[in-house]
């Protein structure tokens, strides 16, 4: 019997264990994708306690807490730090099997050496001893980033956002290249009443530009990516159910936005022409930039309305969606690619259904330039776990190359994620040796390691050219 | 090599088989969904034969010998009881790999002690042996509840069903609990043309009540549920190809229910907003009442019209649908919730595509009060089995939480289907197994043997306040 | 840790290795399905060099030399054969966990004698070694069918196809049967604008009949299909998207034709009832002939229309579409069987999410008569790799009987696939011989063994009546 979370946890033969700790373990994480706050990283924030740098925001944790009963004050509510660390350690033990068990333990080790398991027994101990260390200046924000050996970092910004995080933490040593994403999802918002409207005047404020049509929009946009882009940006994303790509022209739907700036109500027809003319026009743009465009599909979100009142959007209630992806994302990516004008994709599924969709899209758009041009995304949210993980591996490597991957992103908010690497890059190392012991791969350690240092880290290095 | 079907059947580690046979072999067993027909319940039914306990009514048994083009006569028709069981018998060996063949020999043995394999060189003696077993009053129905230790059995039962048989169980001596349960699906089927209009009849009848619009309806299934509630009901149930979520007030259903009882055609979307209206209606009652709704979703029933006519429906021409569930799911319940009326839910999906999306919806409608408020439910019938069971725990452990899960059901209308719960259990402590020896969880028999025990008992026990 | 690729490649344990070698290894190779070009066996075709043989016409290593970025003209352009090879031979080693890296080394083993891994390095002497045999008589086409031990062969042929060359093969001794197969999927396709009035003009010239209506569509095409049967045709094919059954009469059918031959535009309705009535026709008619009708349903084919235009079609530009596929494929045989008149079916997937519909729908429509008479097809295309056989094979044994499977194909352009039965054969023991060990099936080696034999070879033989 094998001990639990021991050195050579998910590597289950003697090769994956020569894979990861000879060539994987050691090597810079590359994030192109998380949440992380720009400012706590230009600020170089210290935590006050494990609460604050471990729960708060993390809406995975929550939704665990609410299924076991909590009450909402312990989760997002007055009740105060220990208590509430007290609460979510009297869960842990609850979660074995889901994902929250093998992360809790791995960055409890990772980050604070702590080896013994969370529950409410450990609780308090736990909590002081972390707490204490999280208060030490090595545990700011840009000590775990150098704790960690994050090499790169993309945040995820709004059009809006105001990049002067960015700004202070170029002008400052770090020893991790920190880099703006842009996420234009609520400029596709038409649907959203109010709101988008409200956006649109940030938008205007944000571009010093106004906005009465689409060309307006356009406009703004443009001036917001060059923005973006004079300050490293190298990625887009969005979030959508499915993508957008019904028959549109420009001229439709500026009707169509002009007629939501009158206050008209639109058809879903409407919506969905509005949608699928910026979602073109802002591929077109990240093709001329140069950048990596991100689309995340299938999140069926903020389904308890009653909780999105109270506690607003990402709480903890949101799943996954069950929408027809391959027509509309082909036809998408087919008519950027018409015109030359197909940037380099990343494309993420909630759904894990969608794995053979996408798995197989990808490889409809090579340019005979860049290797892996369009990229099956890791597994993403829900499916960021050991069977989510080697599921999406094994589709890409059956239906597509998996040599040719740019491998594990957090996609968190927390700095405390980065074992999440750790995690896949075991994971994958696992199903290459026990190919190889199995005979189903040659026993070449030299060629298997290589392609394992392309996937964790030389791929992404190269394909976004960081 | 492991003998075939030994102590340690489905057990690949010595982990694994320290937890069934310490903590969950005994438990009693909670068959909370069943298709048990209360009449011989309460008449303590003895049967004639093997045939007529075993084969009578089996759809899956029927749809493999058809499979293997054995005559219907043998199979639903005229021929004697001896010569249809060595027609299944000479069907056995060529179901392996299909649950078949694990059940029927699970059942042979652990009802009647026969250790041999059913073929036809052993069906004779197989047959004589059983049949003079299931002719004793240790076999008689209450006898099998006992020799299986079933401490809970709800039944399923229409709205228009006379409860004179729980009447009659509750009379009487029973080691089993013996419940009603609420499945009103004839109650949605406004598409079913006469059909729906002698289901009215018979309801009408049951409740003693008219009914010429849908507040009639409405007081006349209020009344039915009450009479249910007052004989121990504590589940409703749904069969349904979706959810049916779309818009609708209650005037618009009344006039579509009035035009049906005038004889006038309906179009697919006022079935709609008849079946939302219903369905919603029904919710708001369940909750009211305290009960836990399930809605069983996705099955393509009947495809074969021919049999159907033939043989009625539920004779095995039933198969996977592939229908979108989502957003409509998600939509009703939160619907529910909205106004704090979502009762308990157990949520059961036959296409295993659908895994996903039901173990990420479970978790958006906690309310700080049940634990697991609701379920995902077990592999349900074309998924009831290994791979099913294992797809289905393996999703909700790594999107939801295992440990909450209330666990097994037999969904059968036979006595000698039980031992589906010790197939359950097996698979069950075969994962939790694996993961200690592989060093995915912490060796703590005693918590893990704890969460076994929750899962196989004691979650539905409370969840259910049997 | 095992060799790669040894003699007991794919098989875990002693008793797959026994299955493999004992029973299944040997058995003759029944190819009810590929699309071997027929001149080529006529006329005993010689290659000139292994790219000839290799990689002309191969879109899945087309597909893969493109996704690591080779310029197109060592894939499909003017470059000379040794490049070619040399550029296909650096990608191998990047192709490794995709079944290309199996297939290119089994085969290159099985034909060749070759043992050394494929790589630039190895690139020269593998192409001169195996072209100097390629070169040599017995690696004539029919020389390679003898010695890959091929009973029968099926290819595929549209309607207007000349079947001259199965003339001539039968004319000609040759130990393999070679058969026509009749895929009339043009027949169809009327939107696809004037391709569809042009192929038409086709079907009237080898039918020898003017068509200005739909009876006289049925006539050409009953003209064709009486020219194939005469030839010794069993089977028909059929590539959609999806199955069409909307409601149709053939009277709408024909005034849609009729638009269409006038130069009409048609809406999505009326190109659904055009293709239900003449999907339905060729049914009734393939039930008249005696013929096993095949449906390869989910391909979303042509998605970068750029390479489509350059290339055509067929070139590895196609993925997997998620359509609903239940409802009406449910629908469709049930029409066919009110009336008697369903024929023999093969239902193939290509989106692996299907497999449960596919796996459950084909016990729908037994007839007492054909073992397995709807059957669900062998993993195929992008599922035919170890993953994708593996979980139709376990779909198909937990939602059907394995033991009805009518097994492999290779669906193939070229002749030297055959070792893919040799993978399949592997992947099937092995799952047998698994469960054995592991005591899931009884260790009854004679039965497994009768059953691989059915599985490998007999069960097709018997279900096609070769």
């Amino acid at each position: 019997m094998k001990p639990f979370l021991n050195e050579h946890f998910l590597l289950e033969s003697k090769t994956a264990q020569q894979l990861y700790h000879e060539f994987a373990k050691d090597l810079p994480i590359i994030d192109y994708h998380c949440h992380l706050p720009p400012d706590q990283i230009a600020n170089d924030h210290r935590f006050a306690n494990l609460t604050k740098i471990w729960l708060d925001g993390d809406h995975y944790k929550w939704r665990a807490m609410r299924t076991l009963r909590v009450d909402e004050q312990y989760i997002t509510g007055t009740a105060d730090d220990l208590a509430k660390f007290e609460q979510w350690a009297a869960c842990v033990p609850y979660t074995l099997r889901n994902p929250l068990f093998h992360w809790t333990h791995l960055e409890l080790k990772r980050y604070f050496d702590i080896d013994e398991l969370l529950s409410i027994t450990t609780a308090r101990d736990v909590y002081h001893q972390a707490t204490k260390m999280v208060q030490t200046p090595e545990y700011s924000v840009r000590g775990l980033l150098k704790k960690m050996n994050v090499e790169v970092v993309c945040t995820t910004d709004d059009p809006t956002d105001d990049l002067r995080y960015h700004d202070q933490i170029k002008k400052e040593p770090c020893d991790t290249i920190v880099l703006p994403a842009f996420r234009p999802d609520k400029t596709l918002n038409i649907d959203k009443g109010q709101f988008f409207i409200q956006y649109l005047e940030r938008l205007e404020s944000a571009s010093q530009k106004s906005i009465t049509n689409l060309a307006d929009l356009f406009g703004a946009l443009t001036t917001r990516m060059q923005y973006f882009a004079d300050r490293g940006c190298k990625l887009s994303d969005h979030g959508l159910e499915h993508i957008y790509s019904v028959d549109f022209t420009n001229e439709k739907a500026d009707l169509i936005l002009q007629k939501k700036l009158k206050g008209d109500h639109l058809t879903l027809e409407e919506v969905e022409i509005y949608k699928s003319a910026v979602l073109y026009f802002l591929g077109v743009k990240y093709h001329e930039l140069g950048w990596t465009q991100q689309y995340h599909l299938g999140a069926l979100r903020n389904v308890n309305r009653r909780m999105e009142y109270q506690l607003g959007a990402d709480t903890g209630f949101d799943s996954i969606g069950d929408w027809r992806q391959a027509t509309s994302l082909g036809s998408f990516l087919n008519k950027l690619d018409e015109t030359d004008q197909l940037a380099k994709t990343v494309l993420y599924n909630l759904n894990p259904n969608d794995n053979a969709v996408l798995a197989t899209m990808i490889g409809n758009f090579s340019d005979g330039k860049t290797k892996g041009k369009i990229q099956f995304g890791s597994g993403w949210w829900y499916l960021d776990q050991k069977n989510g993980m080697e599921a999406q591996i094994n589709t890409l490597s059956n239906m597509g190359l998996l040599s040719c991957f740019i491998g594990m992103l957090t996609d968190s908010r927390s700095f405390l994620s980065f074992p999440r690497h750790e995690y896949f890059r075991r994971i994958l190392c696992n199903l290459f040796g026990n190919d190889v012991e199995r005979g189903e791969l040659p026993h070449d350690i030299e060629w298997i390691g290589k392609i394992v240092t392309d996937i964790c880290y030389s791929n992404a290095k190269e394909y976004f050219d960081f």
